[in-house]
């Protein structure tokens, strides 16, 4: 596997925390926009579109179950000309991909695995000859929570090529990156845990013989941590959780799985904390569920996010409707400390975890070249007084110059301890260097 | 309920042994002139044409996964003319039942819980305003060897009137027996185990109120026997294993099926052995899994297995292709002293088992009207004696007949116990009464 | 084994439930005077010393730990002077046993296995060359309510011999039967579940070798159903569970153990349903435990309890304190057609059993010569009309007398079904005749 | 607590691995006189003189079971005159005691938990007026691999005043450290496991109030690690494991306990573990299961078990009769760097372990003052070439120095990565400096 493909942690925007499975052509290419003007010279690349684009009506976070869906002749889904009028005329995601491309940017596309139901039951042909979408779907292989797809059976003749036609269309839009869904969790499946491992493989055969990089991305999570060198060898990127969103207890169980996963992050195979719920989140409305807002997360929080995801330099998607974002948290995304910790450093983990019923201390430790890098979380909700022995990362007998990152000014220089006062829920984050 | 509809254990001829998905119309009429000719005067009356008559291609005992089925503007599926000629413009199952009923018997249907996927996928309407196929399914609940249906959710608006329905048609046909499948066994399900308990209270509900008496028989097993009381409430009858073949383990595990079930037998609610795979099978061919065959059970098996169905009181189904009977077969099938038992003894229970190693002796003994019924199995795989005290079943002080109900004699006439020479595999057979 | 030892259920008394571990020679010698008075005629029989008899001071249901016991020169217990005078002077129980046997009567004593701690302890021999108690003991298992003795070590070079020098002293007193205890329980023990199984057959080996036949019996219970091949082979009986006293709870449950050993009652191995709690009971006093009373059980329920003990064929060990028997209490035990089912009746077996929240109605059947006979149970707190169908036991086509056995006279003539008023907690036993 | 009782993990010697239960008064005063002369200026202190000093007979590994025991009139064990003379005429262990002080060094001294069970069967009184050893016995708690003891019942009046009299008399003989048997470990017991919680707080509580310092140790293992607040709160350390010996196997398991307990070392409170087992092992002979020896460590396998025991910080205690020692075995114990590691360094870490079938390499870290410690161990049976990466423990951009503390030169100067050879089933053992 070629690991340049993510040779750090891909960073970039996707449309579901904002626009759930409604996005359309114009939200795409203005948050590529917002992109392009603020958040490029940080690293910010990727522009993802997420589910259900071939569906013309969708329009919220739910799924209409059984919607007909816009699909070519071989059974491959493209895009619903009614929502992303571009596509129109057989020219699918190109003139987007070319746009997004022109920004100096990239684009990704969310698939499920699979085959369109409503070409198995249509008698629908596939892109490889005598075999029909019937032949290859697996009867009995449902996702839990959606009616698109049926699984492809990995023994079936077809299935192989069947893969291979949807990257053989993905490399001719010119996408970049793909976000497969209903394909890594562990919970409960008719066809047993984490048994689309062959499909997985099925999905990276193809998209290596495609002839264009792309970035796989696995969703949901959590994906079985017993499985982390079979992910490796096939996925830049795969979700540690299932959904993540804007509320404490999902971000303070987040500290639980990167220690789960310290020892497997490597260039090129990511652990995934999955998407930034920041900023303006839940646009697109008519969702019971899922009811519009600003975050619900407090300044404090986002920066334990920010920090988390950084020093165990887990991917960073951005959930916000872009054009929408505040100063605060347009500022989350444009600290070059931070990035530069998440894109150049390694062999993060966590030193301790102090915790009564859920509150008091975690510091995680990581390095950088010529420098340590130590953040300190506050999971109780008073402020607290947190200590770093210098020691635990640098050798003593010297002076050394305590960083903060987040305020961008010198915090200490000591030869041994020194403690920062926290906020509840709150980070702080430190570079530490020689004097 | 009523429980008039199956006050004895219904006798009958089903297609599914012999014919497997590929019935059509001329084996039907010409079984059921078989019956009307040779077994009717015995009690035998249903003709039972099993699953997937909707399917105009179906060739044997795969099922063609997605084929299209003949379905009506309400999405309930009718017989494929192709198969069943007197159906076509739209008379369904009606003139064979007419034909079936002319002959003195009657006429059952096989069919899947649940709602045709193609109806769902292609937005059928059902016969409920403003209802589409796709509102009532339930979108992960699928058949885990069948493609044809979704399961139906039963809070959806639209559920009980789909039941209502197909229930409504079934009726208007003239049929007499529904065998529902996939809807009582334990084993694993998406949806989990015996689930489809809701499905079976709408099925029951709509045939309650269609203004046609049918028996209910549900399909397959294993049935939990911790559910005896919901499926005595619910059905006439109901399976108590997986398909039923002829094997001596399959019908040796039946006697622990059997014991399982004994306290929960009775009238109008009968625990089902499964068909009786007799005579010639398989007919249809084309099947690598079941290959066309005169049975594979010896004489003595299937003595044990008539004997074990009727003192148990087991429906008794056969699954030979009746036109071709050989003598011994036909003699099974007209044991009247066999045929009463099942119709009027009750109370049976096994009154010991010894074996070792599955070999070795079983006694079932049941009550008649002045009379006691002993039926005592060889489960070795050689000859046995084996021996019956009498004052197990009567008050002792005097002489007892002893009838030997296979061979249609006397076999002793006794104050104590008696010792019958029982082949291997073999069964004896005795009703007991005073001299 | 010789099987005539106990052809039929043992019957007699035990001290336990009137005198704990503190029975002196007088009691034990009025209460054989009072058997041979007012039972012997009737089949009672044995005359049994409990738990304790070598220690000098017990005065309670409570064991004094640690108690020194009177003890021979061979580490074998012998009984205290103190408390049974004629066993002075190294004559051992055989004074008793010689008067016991003169009114022609059985004497049974109570040991618990193993060879005593502080035999152990002090270094003494054992009758066994150049071998010492120390060296035969199994120095980890301990029995977990009482300190007298170590568990002995199967393995080790004079085991068998000690258990051959206490049989051969019992031998020399003229004991009939032996009450081993600490043997036969599934419960918690350091040496694993039933693990005193190589003991037992220790005990078993020396008993039959000791030239004087003995019966075995062996406590406490539960005993394991699964080892009811072993249990038959070495012991004449054996307990069903632990130690049963006069509560409703109690004698409620003995129906499900009953059930669960209904197929291994057999001559000459018995499972045993404990002694039976009537009377004047715990006479002793000084126990906070255990009180001084007349029995708690009602009336009826007495009757429930001698009908079930009977029917299924238990052992009968009466726990009063005979002299103080009411005229009921002495017409329990003088039921001779009662004894009579208990000495000759064969097959017993659980009928039916209808019960919700544990109240309602249980029948037990089994067969006499000539007869059978029905146990109705009302485990209800009500007052119930429980109906009996005579063709679960006969032949139907004539009339049968129905006797009733605790009322001493006929009940019925019929056909078929009759009806009995059965108190609450109660019983109604009957024996049913050709007319 | 006083955590000043062992600040540091104890170092020193202990009697069982070269004279199991028989260690005398000679063998223990020559191993003081070895430790004065050759070792106390590295730090080696504590004379331990192992189980059943107050068996006279004893000769071996093996425990007589039973065997009579030196006692005072207060249920106290005392040591055998005949094995260690000095303590005739009552003075018990005082003489030896005082002699090992003179020599500037410390003694320690063996005990099972409870009392004597030769005390409870002979009546003994214990030093608590008008209570008797019978009345504080726990009946049942028996040891299952000793005879000596019964386990003292903590709710009994008189246990509290048993251990204080014990605790009162090893005071007065000038003890230093108790070495507490059969009360630490999670086996099967049967009053449950690490059930004899309450007896460790009677244990400290009678240590506390005694009037002399002593450092409490608990024995066998595997303690259970969720207990280590209470471990902590009563003892200066306990054992992680069964008892260790010379095979690689249990040395290789070691490094798994010791991750296990990494967290939760502390001054004052040590996890152990256990004794080394190298020189000259089992002198007494006569052992069929532990025969005289010269280690089965290959040197090799010393120099890693060293180097664990000390960067884990496990408490030190010689197993070999040191008047044997061969120069490497003395060299061993006389790393002067070794044990300034031991003694002053905190925070070990296991930082990688990459093993296939429980071979390959395993590292750990640690922090001194000024300095960090790096120990790389080869768990595979060929040489291999360990990498460390100094940054793992120190901030780059400079030299950084590289002392092998085993062969006492320097290494290496890198401001990098280093490589050591490193032997199959050996160790090597880095201080990382500022150069």
């Amino acid at each position: 596997m070629n690991r340049l493909l993510a040779p750090t942690p891909p960073m970039g925007w996707n449309s579901w925390d904002c626009y759930g499975a409604s996005v359309n052509e114009e939200q795409l290419l203005a948050n590529a926009d917002y992109m392009a003007k603020y958040l490029k010279e940080y690293g910010w690349e990727y522009i993802v579109c997420d589910i259900q684009w071939s569906e013309p009506a969708a329009d919220s976070f739910d799924y209409h179950k059984f919607a007909p869906l816009c699909m070519d002749e071989y059974s491959r889904l493209i895009p619903a000309p009614e929502r992303f009028p571009s596509s129109a005329g057989g020219k699918g995601f190109k003139p987007i991909a070319d746009y997004i491309h022109s920004l100096g940017l990239k684009f990704g596309i969310h698939i499920m695995r699979g085959i369109p139901r409503q070409a198995v039951h249509s008698g629908a042909k596939i892109k490889c000859d005598g075999v029909s979408a019937r032949d290859i779907a697996q009867t009995f292989s449902v996702c839990s929570w959606n009616t698109d797809m049926y699984g492809v059976d990995p023994r079936a003749h077809g299935a192989k090529e069947y893969y291979e036609s949807i990257f053989e269309l993905y490399a001719s839009w010119g996408v970049d990156y793909i976000k497969c869904d209903d394909i890594a969790n562990t919970e409960f499946r008719p066809d047993k845990p984490y048994s689309a491992k062959e499909e997985i493989e099925l999905l990276r055969g193809a998209l290596e013989r495609c002839g264009r990089p792309m970035v796989l991305s696995l969703s949901p999570g959590p994906a079985p941590v017993e499985e982390h060198e079979h992910l490796a060898a096939n996925a830049e990127l795969w979700r540690m959780t299932g959904d993540f969103w804007d509320s404490w207890d999902k971000l303070h169980d987040m500290f639980s799985r990167c220690f789960a996963w310290q020892e497997y992050v490597q260039p090129g195979a990511w652990p995934d904390c999955d998407m930034l719920p920041i900023g303006r989140l839940a646009v697109c409305g008519k969702t019971s569920w899922n009811k519009a807002r600003y975050t619900n997360f407090t300044h404090d929080e986002q920066i334990t996010m920010l920090t988390l995801w950084s020093i165990f330099r887990s991917p960073l998607m951005i959930g916000a409707e872009m054009r929408d974002n505040d100063e605060f948290t347009l500022s989350l995304l444009t600290n070059r400390e931070l990035i530069d910790m998440l894109k150049n450093s390694h062999g993060a983990r966590q030193l301790r975890r102090n915790e009564a019923d859920g509150k008091g201390e975690i510091v995680w430790i990581s390095k950088g070249k010529d420098c340590k890098f130590a953040a300190l979380f506050n999971t109780d909700d008073k402020t607290r007084e947190i200590s770093f022995d210098i020691t635990d990362v640098a050798l003593g007998g010297g002076k050394y110059k305590v960083w903060d990152m987040w305020a961008h000014k010198e915090f200490a220089v000591t030869d041994g301890e020194f403690t920062a006062e926290t906020a509840p829920h709150g980070a702080r984050l430190f570079r530490i260097t020689r004097d």
